[in-house]
């Protein structure tokens, strides 16, 4: 016997006929003999059609009435999920996150998960009840509904396992598991057996959305084993979730001997930056704190950066990459920083792309980054930016190129499975 | 000052737009100095999408669960409300059933009030801020939303007021008062300014629908003062709701020396029955019980009943009303207690309609009844069936004559405006 949490998203969740089949697969999990709490989102579209009414009601957005709106979403889902159990013959109820409690800070619509009281979870687990529980919510100090931000629920669903001391936490997504790459792009991609917590941090934050990245920070904190699972049921499957091929997301030390393991983990890519270039800043202590300060306080994320070596003239180029999203708000802040800065002119390109090669192996190995930089070069990429970090090397490059990128880096780096996923 | 309850349906709420013109209206009466809290139903036609989606996951049906979900409806309008009333420079909050609480006893689906926690709402009301309330929604004993029932927010607005001591309660519905017959079928019908608790209760009972008649019998029971107000508001007029023609539901006394009051107040129609006849039924000790008394098990309320005067036969024919949408269910009762009642046959006609003519007058005056045969007999329509009750006297006529009925005796109780309403 062993306690789970299961999660399942938006898409699992998008209406009666899903919810069916989800109960159908937690129900594999009890008879199995597992005590199980299961963490919901929202139908899917839900969420968002909430946030509207509010955008549309207020623009001055008190966060906490905000809070009241977009929770029931996922109060409807526990409630079905419910009733979708016992009419299987599942005892189940909800636990609404102010009836546990879960509580929370008292930053609404981002609040942070502090305690969860988890006596009357364990009650119900101890007498067989499934616990339905809807993810993205909780309580704040003062006895208001608080929400932990968007894609919350997988940030839920690891808070709750670690409370609960859970064997595992089986997130049910769109894809079936962890892969190298991108099997759209890299049809021999493999889908990773076990990827370790710091890997899944690099490879989220670069792009490859299995699971929101404050989860995965949470569960490696923790020490909560998280399992990427298919969320596409086959009902005929009467396999436990423990016996499926998903990807274990575990503590560097569960791998640390696994001798068949690659150098490398797996080749991220991120459309979603854009470079800007300031030209003829002038090459003096505090130049760059003038250019990055008042990025910061206005909350943009600057992510890779090079400045040149300086021209003879005394003044350098500074070069780096901003979220696409961000890209307007920090051109508007940098004009506005000129005379204080003192650059000459300010260029963007959004035709840009962030390619990564993430692996724990790296830390042990040499050669990592010349091995990417020759593979590209070989293929005429040209390398516009570099970022590295102790598991991760990333390059800028043309946008046009990303996937070419993609494909030679997964062979260079012997990825390429014997046939497509 | 005043401290006042103001409640909106679900088609008040229907949308931001409509939010905004609810917020609007409640400003005004902000701004004249009174203490408001707001109580709302869902936007129309939500908690009908909430139900379906309970029926459709569960066939056995945990009213419970059911709860969770479709409280959801007024939870979300509570939150947009208190944001359209921020957006107008209003403070307000939303209070959800729990937060309160407003306490319930344990019949989930259809709850009953048992207390109100008004310390929290003194305190914000003394402070200045409106407290937006979802109807319809509580927590019973044991820390689970229930809610009251479907039209449950007239009864948690009445509720409200009788706890917090309000002066008034203000419901805001698709009419703009209460009528002394439906305008639609007699457009010289004049609206009430008052009308007391018990013609309501009899009004609301037989057909017209402006209030729920659980929420009048509360207000009856708490001295509540109810006034009927249009919820379709015209932006430009900046009038509060005590100079608002509508239509105040008090007590016998505040009316009691009327001398312009009229000996009836209303003429409701209610084409919802269906009359049911057993023919030959012995004329025998408990020949009857055995027919109610099994309809009275599945919780079929009968109304008017008729024994005719035996047959020499020493057998009689038995006729009464059930609602409509329980005439399959009674049928397939009385089929079952064929044998033990011992009737020859069992009819039943839809195309009925009950007529009533309501009036605290009537207790003082005779001859009531006789103006309202009279009237009918003059223009040939004929008397199925006849209840009466202290302030009421009800007739079963064939469907086609409803109409007439309705025009012919509102003429002939002097009911007529002198022009159209």
């Amino acid at each position: 016997m062993a306690r789970i949490v299961m999660k399942f998203g938006g898409t699992s969740m998008a209406g009666i006929e899903r919810i069916r089949s989800v109960a159908a697969r937690v129900k594999r999990e009890v008879s199995a003999g597992n005590q199980v709490a299961v963490v919901v989102s929202a139908m899917a579209g839900e969420t968002d059609r909430l946030v509207g009414f509010c955008r549309e009601a207020s623009s001055l957005y008190d966060a906490r009435e905000y809070d009241v709106v977009v929770a029931t979403g996922e109060q409807v889902t526990s409630g079905l999920l419910a009733l979708a159990l016992q009419s299987l013959g599942v005892p189940a109820r909800s636990w609404l996150g102010w009836q546990l409690p879960i509580r929370t800070n008292d930053a609404h619509a981002s609040a942070r998960i502090e305690d969860i009281d988890t006596a009357a979870l364990d009650a119900a687990l101890s007498s067989g009840e499934v616990a339905v529980i809807p993810g993205f919510q909780g309580v704040s100090d003062n006895d208001r509904i608080s929400t932990l931000g968007r894609g919350g629920s997988d940030t839920s669903a690891v808070a709750i396992a670690a409370a609960m001391k859970a064997d595992r936490c089986d997130i049910y997504t769109d894809v079936d598991g962890v892969y190298t790459t991108d099997p759209r792009i890299v049809p021999r991609a493999r889908k990773l057996k076990r990827v370790t917590y710091e890997e899944m941090l690099e490879l989220a934050s670069v792009g490859a959305k299995v699971l929101q990245t404050r989860s995965v920070g949470l569960a490696m904190k923790t020490g909560v084993r998280i399992q990427v699972l298919s969320s596409f049921d086959d009902p005929n499957n009467s396999a436990t979730a423990d016996t499926l091929p998903g990807t274990m997301i575990v503590g560097d030390d569960e791998i640390g001997d696994d001798m068949e393991r690659q150098l490398i983990t797996g080749i991220a890519h991120d459309k979603n930056e854009a470079k800007i270039t300031l030209t003829s800043v002038p090459d003096k202590p505090g130049a760059v704190a003038r250019i990055f300060s008042p990025l910061a306080a206005v909350n943009i994320n600057v992510d890779m950066i090079i400045q040149n070596i300086a021209h003879s003239t005394g003044s350098t180029d500074v070069t780096f990459t901003v979220p696409q999203a961000e890209l307007s708000r920090a051109l508007d802040v940098l004009e506005k920083a000129r005379a204080d800065v003192g650059y000459e002119t300010l260029v963007h390109d959004t035709k840009v792309a962030k390619v990564s090669v993430v692996g724990v192996g790296m830390r042990s190995h040499a050669g990592v980054a010349s091995t990417m930089f020759t593979a590209l070069a070989d293929r005429g990429i040209n390398i516009q930016a570099i970022s590295t970090s102790e598991i991760k090397v990333s390059v800028l490059i043309e946008e046009d190129y990303t996937e070419l990128a993609v494909r030679v880096l997964h062979t260079a780096y012997g990825l390429d499975a014997e046939e497509a996923a």
